[in-house]
C-alpha cells in the first residue's frame, strides 16, 4: 500500500483547502493513511509531520503497523494527548496566530469536538471536506486486488448458502453456515450483519437472518460479504424455494435486467445518478419502480459503505479504480422481495464484475 | 419491556434538564425507547409527544416494532423529516420563542449538528446529558433475563474453543467454530469481533483472532460475546497450551485472585473505581500492576460497552440491575497475556456472576 503518498497527498490538499492540518479521527481513514487496524487511533497530520495517538492497549500493534508517522502512546485519552502535542509544537502548525485544524465533521462527534476545542485553544476548529474520503473513492491496484480477493472468497459463500436453503431450516442456520465457511477460508468476519430474508421477510430490504424459518414457497434474499486483509465484499443473490408463479419469475427478470442495465451504464466520465437511472428506468417499464425503495449502490473499500454514493441526484463522476455495488431490489410489503447484487470495479472502458457469475433464477 | 415507564422517564427528565425535546439519535437509545430495531431511525421525544422518523426501507419494520410512537416514513432523509415537523408541530414545543431542543452530543456528529441547525432554525440545540444512557445502566428484570440468557449462551462456546484449541490450528478457526456454535444456537450475531490471541499475541489486550497458528506452548486469550435477542454477553478465559511453567503459572493465579477480588468488591452504594483498585490492588501484591493496562470493566446491555465504565477515579455508584464485566489482565509485551472476565449483575447484596464457570487453569 501506498501510505507514503495517500499522506503527501493529503498534505498538499491542507494547502488547498487552506488548513494548517488535519485530525483524523475515522478509524478506516487513520488505517488508509497509516495503516493502523486497531479500534483507538487519531492521526495528525500538518504540512510538515504526521503523528499518531493511541492508548496503552496498542503500544505493542501501534508500533508494528502505522507507517510513515511518528507514535505517541498517552495514558490520558487521545484528544488529551492531541492537544498537550499541539501546545508543544506551535512551530509544525505555522498559520499565523491561530492555524486552522480541520476535523472530520461527518464523524467527530458534538462532544468530542467540544473537548478538542477545550484541550487545543491554540488552533481554530474547521469542518474540512472529506479528503481522505475522495482519495480512497479511487483505489490502487493492490486495493483492488484484495476487494477481489474478498469478492471471490464472498461469492463462493453462496454456493454454501445453495446448500443450506431448505423449507423449515431457519435463517439463522443458514447465516451461520456461511459465517464459518467464510472463517473457514480465513476471513476476519463478515463486512456486515448477513442477510438471509425469506418468505414475506424478503420484502425488508435490510432482513437480517431471524430465528424464522423458511418457509415452502416464497423468494429468499441473500445479502453478505466478507471482510478479508482489511477489505470488504458484498454480493446479493435472490432464490426462490418451491416452484416460482410467473408473476415471480416476471419479477426476478425485472429485476436482472435492471441490474444488467446498471452495470452496462457504468463508465468514466459518467455521473453516479445515470447508473442509478439506467437501472430505475428498466423496472419503471415494468411498473414496478415504486416497490424499488432504496438506491442503486455504493463505494465498497475498507468500509461497506463508502463513497460514491449511487443513488438519484448524486453528480459524482465515475473514474476507474472506483469499486461500487449495482443493486436493484423490487420489494412489495406483505409479499416478497428480490434483490441482484454485484461488485464491480470502473475500468478505461466500463466496468469488470469482480467474481462474475451466473444470475438466472434458481429454485430450489 | 417497559417501553411506556422508558418514555414517561425520559419526559420528565427533560423538564428537570431544561430541555423542551430531545432528539434521540443514538440506534441503541432509540432501541431502548421505544423497541426499533433497525440500522435508521430517529425518535423526537417532547413532553406530551413521541414520533419516530425512518426511511423507505423500514416503512413495515418500523410500523411493527415501534411502540409508543408515531411513526413517520420519509423520503428526505431522517433530518430533513425532523427539521419539518418541527416546523409545522410549534404547539407541542413549548418554551416561549426558541424552545431547547436537546442533542445526544456523544453521538452526533458536528455535520449532522449543523445540518440539523439549518433545517429548524425555530429551536435552539443543546448538547443534552446522556439522559438515556443513565436510564439504561440500571436493567428491568426482562433485560436481566436476556442477557442472562445470553450469557449462557456465550458461555457454552468456550467448550467449543476448548474442542478446537491445539497447536497449529488456525485462531480465525478457532473462532469461526465459535460463531457458528453461536449462531446454531439462535445468536443474533457476535456482540464484537471475537478476539483469539495467542502466544506472543496474547499480550495485545486487543487481539482479533489472526490467521496465525497457535504456537506449542503459550497462554490462548479467549474473549467472545453473543447478541440474543438484542442483548450482549462477554466473557474471557485463558488457557495454555502446553505445559505451563511455574511463572506462568503465577500469572494465571494473580489474574484469578484479581478477578474474584473485584467481583467481590461489587455492592450497591460502591463507586465503580472501588471495583477497579480492588482488583488492580491484587495484582500491584504480585509486582504486575504495571501489566494491567486497562481499566477493569463496563456496563454490558444492547452495546458491549456502555455506561458505566469500571475504572480508577470514575464515581458512579453501583445499583441493583446494573449489569457489569470484571476483566483485569496482564500483558507482558513479546511474551504473554492472561485476562479472566464474568459478566455480573448487581443484587442488593453484591453481585451475581451470570453463567458462572470455572476458572481454574486449563491446560490443553
Amino acid at each position: 500500500m501506498n501510505y507514503h503518498g495517500r499522506q503527501t497527498g493529503l498534505q498538499t490538499a491542507l494547502g488547498q483547502n487552506r488548513l494548517d492540518a488535519l485530525l483524523v479521527t475515522h478509524l478506516p481513514n487513520v488505517r488508509y493513511l497509516c495503516g493502523f487496524t486497531g479500534s483507538a487511533g487519531v492521526l495528525l497530520v500538518t504540512e510538515t509531520s504526521r503523528v499518531f495517538f493511541s492508548d496503552g492497549r496498542y503500544a505493542i500493534q501501534a508500533r508494528a503497523e502505522v507507517r510513515g508517522a511518528r507514535v505517541v502512546i498517552s495514558r490520558k485519552g487521545l484528544l488529551v494527548a492531541v492537544g498537550e502535542w499541539i501546545a508543544s509544537h506551535r512551530r509544525e502548525l505555522p498559520g499565523g496566530k491561530r492555524p486552522a485544524l480541520g476535523i472530520e465533521s461527518e464523524h467527530l462527534t458534538v462532544a468530542e469536538c467540544r473537548r478538542l476545542a477545550a484541550l487545543a485553544p491554540s488552533v481554530r476548529l474547521r469542518p474540512a471536506r472529506p479528503l481522505v474520503e475522495q482519495a480512497r473513492m479511487v483505489k490502487e491496484s493492490e486495493e483492488i486486488e484484495r476487494i477481489r480477493e474478498a469478492a471471490v472468497l464472498g461469492a463462493s459463500l453462496f454456493q454454501t448458502a445453495l446448500g443450506a436453503i431448505r423449507p423449515g431450516v431457519k435463517e439463522t442456520e443458514v447465516a451461520g453456515r456461511m459465517e464459518y465457511a467464510a472463517r473457514k477460508a480465513g476471513a476476519e468476519g463478515m463486512s456486515f450483519p448477513t442477510i438471509i430474508a425469506s418468505g414475506e421477510r424478503s420484502a425488508l430490504p435490510h432482513g437480517r437472518a431471524s430465528g424464522g424459518a423458511v418457509p415452502a414457497d416464497g423468494f429468499v434474499v441473500c445479502d453478505f460479504g466478507v471482510i478479508l486483509a482489511g477489505y470488504c465484499s458484498d454480493r446479493t443473490r435472490t432464490v426462490y424455494v418451491g416452484r416460482p408463479s410467473r408473476e415471480a419469475r416476471r419479477v426476478y427478470e425485472a429485476v436482472r435486467e435492471a441490474q444488467q442495465a446498471g452495470l452496462e451504464s457504468v463508465r468514466p466520465g459518467r455521473s453516479v445518478g445515470e447508473v442509478d437511472s439506467a437501472a430505475r428506468k428498466l423496472l419503471q417499464k415494468q411498473g414496478l419502480a415504486k416497490y424499488f425503495t432504496h438506491s442503486t449502490g455504493h463505494g465498497v473499500g475498507l468500509e461497506i459503505h463508502e463513497a460514491p454514493r449511487i443513488a438519484a441526484g448524486q453528480t459524482d463522476l465515475l473514474k476507474p479504480g472506483m469499486v461500487i455495488t449495482v443493486e436493484p431490489g423490487v420489494y412489495v410489503p406483505g409479499q416478497w422481495g428480490v434483490r441482484i447484487e454485484d461488485l464491480a470495479v470502473v475500468t478505461e472502458q466500463g466496468c469488470e464484475v469482480l467474481a462474475p457469475a451466473g444470475k438466472d433464477l434458481i429454485a430450489v
